[in-house]
């Protein structure tokens, strides 16, 4: 809009009235940007870009060299996409090959070279059967080295001891990291980043430093066996290489609208990377994360999410096999705001991975890696299988293939599986509770798939010992004869962990895809959907929030959410500002203000900008101008233009007012005016407001009555306004 | 909107100003509902929407029966899914049987009963070995039926002309029935739907006839053979049904807006039950088909997609294998405007039917049913393969499982077949153009992706016979060396297929779901995206529109294109009426006017719509007047209102004007007035009012400076200057 302002501007001075006009032709410095904790206007900065893309145009058919920068120009979105694409899943990939030696590190060493994890020690070693491999020579335990036992009380604990003090090391390290260079690492950062795409400036929020410290601490915190997950923060880390890449190119850094387009494919990729999941992740942004999202970003997140599923690939962390697909630890964030411990986060990491390694390490399902856990829960009991989960009697007549066994009586193994799991399912639910609040990067996402798959098993379990021993019910009779397949504890497990992940994010379409990409399994889509549908209906009748949207009003983001509906009585007439008793509006008149007038207003207001009427008697509305362009202009023409004194009358018209013949040199300042300031008249409903400014994306509004000017709404009245409505607190709103 | 100006004026009527008001407070009939060929206010209808919510909902804390019946509207939504759901996966179900039993007719009859088809007829058949199952002897070929011949060249011939016969009777009789009862159950719908979604009124094209013929001829014409597809018709077929199970609740029949949600839900139903792909379904409503498109429609088509995929499996129709999802036949649509053989539309589907039946029956790929044909594609060589396209040279000497069959060079099988898939590539492109245009049901996505598919697996077999042949070149050098599988055609044919209708449809994200849904081939992601990125650059390429935006463009529908970009500089004044020299704009003066000045004014317009100023020199702008309502509401009164005539005096205030004492009884019409009319400046870039009618769903916008008022815009404004924009015939858009 600025730009679009400034060509009338010149078209003005062509037609006659040039000579105040010189100096403004520059754009003065800083102009289009936003201040820290500030709502961009989603309509000027489109404006802005199709202002730039048309010079672009015009300028291409000049000269060849101009052409190609065209075309680079336009080549630059999938340029970007190609270079987030390669560095998300480079760093995804590095992340995890990191997480698998430290993960391995707390357990024992490679004599042959110590940066090897425990699979890559014993690929060379000379064990061939299946039962020896992961027995090698070349992997001694910590109690094989140190002491030289393997076995036996001392080696169990020993073991244990050097368990814990590695994952204490890991934990202090990264909330050390954390709180000394990057404060904004911690947590997993999708609640922000949501509120960042909505249109929210946080500065650094995914700066360098943010990204090298949260890639680092990431692999720290999942190495330690903390009961958190790193896919919430690799969204995160992907952002944070989208908003690195985008400033290298002006078309996305001087633009924040763009940027923002470029920030929604980046969560994409994280997605894709996280999960080895391209479609959901685009699903998730789409759904979950974005706000402003043109079918343009959607082939761009594709794109993106395609070339970092690729990458991570290429480097190849998981092998070949669809299981370790469960190779990804967890997701899903949110901080407290505040709680005693709170005040101390290092001695709160500290007890918290304490209290994590001393319980985890005697319990076989907390021990292992959680997307370890998970794999176990999913899979269905082959004849061959070792897992205590799969001990069941067998009967010694049977000579049926391995791919289709019957339902058997469990045996001891599965009884101990079932109390194991009954403990470490109280210990995880718990323990992830207190987690997820500190200032380390986290996520939620594997932590809660765990819970679920854990329920879901045990139920399955159960379910399948009942058809077993009573086959004559009702329910079982018809497809549970003896010696049939009819119950797949995997397949419960699976659904409990789509159904507690519904239950916590309250995704759905994309829940359902990424858990079909992550197993591969397209038969179980109609349980899918149907847990995850339950699981939405169950729990938005405990409350409508997800974890990211509560997190957000935990925080007084300003984010104006799609999914709330608004369905007040309540016109614009009951929001606007000023409120009855309130003095009136700050306005400022088309031609018969001073320079000092201004600034005085300026100084004694904080408003974000002032509308411009003709004059304080007729109060017809003609146009917004920006605080801090106003602040910008008069500074540069105070400096820079002669005769500019605090007596100058300040004038929006296009032609100077007539003044006396000794009065200064007036101010021409049209071009930091905004033409088309949005305007509705007192009588609209509140709801077609709230539509309005999240559609539009709006920073603020004028309101008017028969073409007088009434008032103003901004974005923070809005929200404050449905908060009330809502019976919340309004001065929970923070920022505008 | 109206409502809410209705409740205002009760309020009014209470303080004080009641006598006139009674009649007012019922709504006259036809209120709130639009013309055919006309397009929705989406927020009014919203509004609407809103305030029938707010009545039930006060109303259901008056007693327990209000307060179920409130349950019951609340849960109505999920009610008419589930029941579009089970309505839509049965006509599926129904239709996949009949084309089965109708397409086996062609070749001969079923002698136990004839209305099994052949597979059926042969289940109870003896033969028990592999080969002879297709050779049951109670099916009996129509040679063998009518003159006792199986083999033999006058068997041959008399079996052709059969299944000429047959398709030509097949065919006459669905464009027949299209023909007479409707017209508009012909092509696939698609771009109609999308047009009808973005807020247009077409009576009757979801009309319970068309569901009836549509669902009847769609069976024939598949059946007879013709190069089209059953899945866009299907998505009409499903919309159908979700405007007939609208039309049950008063919530989505009486509302516009809301009953778009619910087509929405439906077309994403239909998708599903084409392909079997519940998931692809709703991307493809989402990405395709839809205009608005609120998260709660996306878990809602999600419900009705998994309703509907449920259904149709119940009714199974294709058995459990994988492949045979493949039996879908084809999809997405357009019809020609005009050729010399459309003025004979009967004439034309004979013409092109008899051409196809002809041509088709002699090449073993064009006789058997393109799904059919798609899986044999798609399908790898296994060793047992008895396929044509199979025929390769074995080492006898090999001993390598089944699934792990090197490269071998191929044998005269694949050199005949090659040959034959050349020539009924050809074929199927040239025909499938004739076909589309044609007055009956039909789709084009099966027909693309069998040429998609036959290009792709005959490029799969060069690359495969390249690299056996020269495995040292460089490119094959890696990777195959001899004896290794490196090339699989089935992939390339798959590959193929997504390119192909991603450069028709330029769908991307859920044409991949689609695919790996139909598939099942999760591996392929990388590949199938891949493609389709390609394929949508290349396309684009060669214009911007895919085939229903260009079906659109042809029939000149009012749709606004969520993708179309607007970039140029222009104004909102260089488009609002009155242009310079036209005659100035008909205004409504808010209390001034008579009742016949207004008649006449609306006898002598024919605008959708009146702005209603405070006189017409201060042209201060309070509201607007619908024509539809201003008509409705002046002929109600003046029938049952007393006193009114055409002498009285129309006012829009609240109060009435001060009238000489014998004036006549003055007509009260604030309740058609809409207070909050949309109004931007004329300084507003035509960029943002495209931007504002797309998001907000506006019918029109009014143009105001400083608060006076200077014209209006309305949608068909904006598609006009879009059209002149673009070099394109602005008159080609036709409504509004």
């Amino acid at each position: 809009m600025l730009k679009r302002v400034t060509s009338m501007v010149n078209a003005g001075a062509m037609s006659g009235s040039g000579n105040l006009m010189d100096f403004l032709d520059e754009p003065f410095p800083d102009v289009g940007t936003y201040e820290d904790f500030h709502t961009i206007d989603w309509l000027r900065e489109k404006s802005r870009d199709t202002d730039r893309h048309r010079k672009i145009t015009s300028k291409s058919k000049e000269s060849i060299w101009e052409f190609i920068k065209s075309l680079l120009d336009a080549w630059s979105g999938w340029v970007v996409m190609l270079l987030i694409g390669l560095l998300a899943g480079t760093l995804a990939g590095v992340i995890d090959l990191a997480v698998d030696w430290m993960t391995d590190l707390k357990e024992g060493v490679c004599l042959s070279a110590f940066w090897y994890s425990h699979e890559q020690c014993c690929w060379t070693s000379n064990e061939t059967t299946f039962e020896d491999r992961d027995k090698c020579p070349l992997w001694q335990k910590w109690s094989e080295l140190l002491v030289n036992q393997s076995e036996g009380a001392s080696a169990y604990i020993l073991n244990y001891l050097m368990y814990i003090l590695w994952a204490l090391l890991f934990a202090f390290l990264a909330v050390s990291l954390v709180r000394v260079f990057a404060p904004y690492a911690c947590g997993s950062g999708i609640p922000e980043i949501k509120t960042i795409l909505s249109g929210f400036i946080i500065r650094g929020y995914l700066g360098k430093w943010t990204l090298l410290i949260k890639t680092v601490t990431l692999v720290l915190v999942v190495s330690s066996g903390l009961s958190l997950g790193k896919e919430g923060p690799l969204v995160h880390v992907a952002c944070c290489c989208g908003n690195f890449f985008s400033s290298l190119f002006s078309k996305y850094s001087k633009n924040e609208g763009k940027r923002r387009e470029v920030l929604s494919a980046a969560a994409a990729a994280g997605v894709s990377v996280a999960f080895g999941a391209p479609i959901g992740g685009v699903l998730f942004s789409l759904e979950e994360v974005s706000y402003y999202f043109p079918l343009k970003t959607l082939w761009r997140s594709f794109f993106a999410a395609l070339v970092a599923a690729f990458t991570l690939r290429s480097i190849n962390p998981f092998g070949n096999s669809r299981l370790v697909l469960f190779y990804v630890e967890y997701h899903t964030p949110w901080r407290r705001k505040t709680t005693k411990l709170g005040k101390y986060p290092v001695l709160e990491v500290i007890a918290v991975t304490a209290i994590t390694a001393i319980i985890a390490y005697p319990n076989p399902y907390t021990r292992r890696s959680t997307s370890e856990l998970i794999s176990e829960l999913f899979n269905d009991c082959g004849a061959l299988e070792s897992s205590q989960l799969c001990d069941y009697i067998n009967d010694p007549n049977m000579t049926r293939p391995v791919d289709d066994i019957p339902d058997r009586p469990a045996g001891v193994g599965v009884y101990t599986a079932m109390w194991q799991l009954a403990l470490a399912l109280i210990f995880k639910i718990v323990i992830t509770i207190f987690t997820f609040g500190m200032k380390i990067p986290s996520g939620l996402f594997i932590p809660s798939m765990a819970v679920g798959a854990m329920a879901g098993r045990m139920v399955g379990i159960g379910v399948e010992q009942l058809a077993y021993h009573h086959h004559d019910w009702i329910i079982f009779r018809n497809w549970c004869r003896p010696g049939a397949d009819c119950v797949t504890p995997g397949l419960y497990a699976m659904v409990g962990a789509a159904a507690c992940l519904g239950g916590v994010t309250r995704m759905t379409v994309s829940l359902v895809v990424i858990m079909f990409e992550l197993t591969g399994g397209l038969e179980y889509i109609v349980p899918l959907m149907a847990a995850a549908v339950t699981s939405k209906w169950v729990a938005d009748a405990f409350g409508k929030e997800g974890i990211y949207e509560a997190h957000i009003h935990l925080n007084g983001y300003p984010f104006l959410d799609v999914k709330d509906e608004f369905t007040h009585r309540t016109l614009a007439t009951d929001v606007m500002r000023p409120r009855r008793g309130e003095p009136p509006l700050s306005v400022l008149t088309q031609d018969s203000m001073t320079v000092e007038d201004v600034e005085t207003l300026i100084k004694e207001t904080d408003y974000n900008g002032f509308p411009v009427v003709v004059s304080r008697d007729s109060e017809r509305l003609i146009g917004f101008a920006q605080r801090r362009e106003l602040i910008l202009a008069i500074k540069n023409a105070r400096q820079r233009q002669e005769g500019i004194v605090s007596n100058s009358i300040m004038y929006f018209t296009e032609e100077p007012p007539e003044l006396p013949a000794n009065s200064p040199h007036p101010l021409k300042l049209r071009r930091v005016l905004n033409l088309s300031p949005f305007t509705v008249t007192d009588h609209t409903p509140m709801e077609t407001v709230v539509d309005i400014f999240r559609k539009l994306g709006l920073r603020q509004c004028l309101v008017t009555r028969s073409g007088r000017l009434l008032g103003i709404i901004t974005k923070k009245d809005v929200l404050r306004h449905m908060a009330q409505m809502a019976n919340q607190d309004p001065e929970s709103i923070m920022f505008n």
